[in-house]
């Protein structure tokens, strides 16, 4: 096996504890060769969601790559740890739905096993850090080379925790879709892919009274006017130029948008 | 060419999101052998004065590098992205003001070109994504050897965008100076550099009535005293022993400070 | 001299300047071989005690390193820098105590160093970042190769500058300690090793009057109850499931917490 020269790297541990770096140690003592890009470490605390659309969003971008997730609140219980291969990388992580629309973003599941190979693990496995003790050496592991069969059984890829899917309606002349991510810019990113928006006229209105454009950047509107676009992840999304759409929407993740022509 | 071991890397883009990983992914993918060093991703969004000021003040420390960075407000407008030769690296970014200072700190533009090669650009170009789909990339083959003189077209360097000059006046006696930018620790850092404090003495005043004295480290003063001091990027500054200046003095970036012999 | 392919990176310098960059720029201009973990940079601003927890419980999870440390309210005055040798890798920082717990943690100080030798800075040793210009060289000479002994002359590691020992009192049924870190998560360590819980049954009190239990992960106990735990530190830990502690029981770090059986 070729293994991998890139690990990436996604969880909820901040950077204000040494947790991350703890996982990067894990990963230099079993596999010193492999380099860490970190998606990110700021997926609010358990919120597999955000944690799952970051990562599939990303990953694509990537080269090929062992993908390191951990959002884990089910932590030492009896959930599942899992290795997924896809025919653009592989994924590690707790079987929480986490890494599944990153597997199906990197071409979907050709393989799942459950990670429970006792000689995968490093030191005494702690019971609420299993990102340093459990996943990180197993990503390491994966990278130096080892094939995801060792990692432990097979597992039916039907069997996999799924997230529920977000809800998106497409009529006419109007879409309805769930805010799937918010943006450091304060975009607002819906679940309906870029596509729903072509069947839509150039004049808007959002949740039924402000006022919006189609577009394809943000100065395409004046200052302060909002945009609808599809954004860099081929979704589509609300901007406001020179602002922050979600602060103009009162929106957050979960909440459901309505897009209509006027 | 030899090109660059190293890549640094400015943004505005936060570390909330995926954005700052797709771009190291860009440059794996391109120039795998590069390595990165993040300057800082927490540019407030669309402050190119402060992206310019940090990048400006990191660049010198660093070995010979590619310097990318993104901070972009007119992304997927026709403003150029430039490539800037200099006597100590390379920078890659808009042509917004956001390299000009730190090119000088690097002893000056020798080359400016257009950056418009769509050979040098990774998969579809989105519109409101450079960074991961134009400016990293470019980076990237620059590291690898590329020629500036590949990117595109020469530019004439006097038609570069440039940031408006912070203000500095030095009296007898007193200086007036823009405040360039506050620190983590609440430091005051003027745009004046820092010989404009050898004319004055011992004692000073701020702002008309805080008391101030002149020292070379923050112990140099009781705690809770100000301190004007050179700082470690050899611009006049003011800080509080054990405190915070930005708080004592309610200032922000862009507001004149006066400092007065006492 | 084998020199360590690792350096570790712990400090208060934030994220949102290029303090940080500017360090890395120093270890790439010294030992350009050498790859760095940043343990954390978020320490909050002086707080010595914060940096040598984060430090004392992550290196030991890292593979053999030059750890660097810098937080240093003392920068610029006559406090010492020292370097710390441990059967288990190297420490470089200031004298004031945030380097001992982890030496302690790898397994003692064999050897203690002044660091002096001004052959190891770097360009003008500004008075307000030693970060840049005389620790990071210093770490990156070390990772080099170069020796101990040669940062300049020994010192009787008796000497050193060590921080209070937080409180521990292990009674019959009952323990009292300082609270010693907060994580992310809000779960609250105490100064205690995990082995004093051993003492204590199932059913405990905290602070008098609030009801916890003993277990070994968050999901022992039902949402929002308290869980006493021995943490990924080996640390007595106080945590509510699905919740803050930090919040629940109003306490920072320095406070004493009383846990008692019921």
């Amino acid at each position: 096996m070729a293994g991998y020269e890139w690990i990436s790297f996604t969880t909820d541990y901040g950077t204000f504890d040494g947790f991350v770096a703890a996982c990067h140690g894990s990963i230099a003592r079993v596999a010193p060769q492999a380099r860490v890009i970190d998606v990110t470490h700021h997926v609010p605390p358990a919120d597999v969601i955000r944690g799952a659309a970051v990562l599939a969003q990303t990953a694509p971008y990537l080269p090929p790559s062992v993908h390191l997730a951990v959002v884990d609140p089910g932590v030492g219980t009896a959930r599942r740890g899992v290795v997924l291969t896809t025919p653009n990388g592989v994924l590690v992580g707790p079987d929480n739905g986490l890494l599944i629309w990153a597997a199906e973003a990197l071409g979907g599941v050709t393989t799942a096993h459950e990670l429970s190979n006792k000689d995968w693990t490093l030191g005494d496995v702690s019971r609420t850090f299993h990102g340093r003790d459990v996943f990180a050496p197993a990503a390491a592991r994966l990278a130096a080379g080892s094939a995801a069969a060792d990692a432990g059984p097979p597992v039916d890829p039907t069997t996999l925790v799924r997230l529920p899917d977000p809800l998106v309606t497409v009529g006419d002349g109007w879409i309805e879709a769930e805010v799937l991510t918010v943006d450091r810019f304060g975009n607002v990113q819906l679940a309906a892919g870029g596509s729903v928006l072509t069947g839509l006229g150039p004049e808007l209105t959002v949740n039924g009274n402000v006022r919006a454009r189609r577009g394809a950047t943000f100065a395409d509107v004046g200052a302060g006017e909002l945009l609808v676009f599809t954004d860099s992840a081929d979704r589509a999304s609300i901007a406001v130029n020179n602002g922050r759409a979600v602060v103009v929407l009162s929106v957050r993740p979960g909440d459901i948008i309505r897009i209509t022509e006027r």
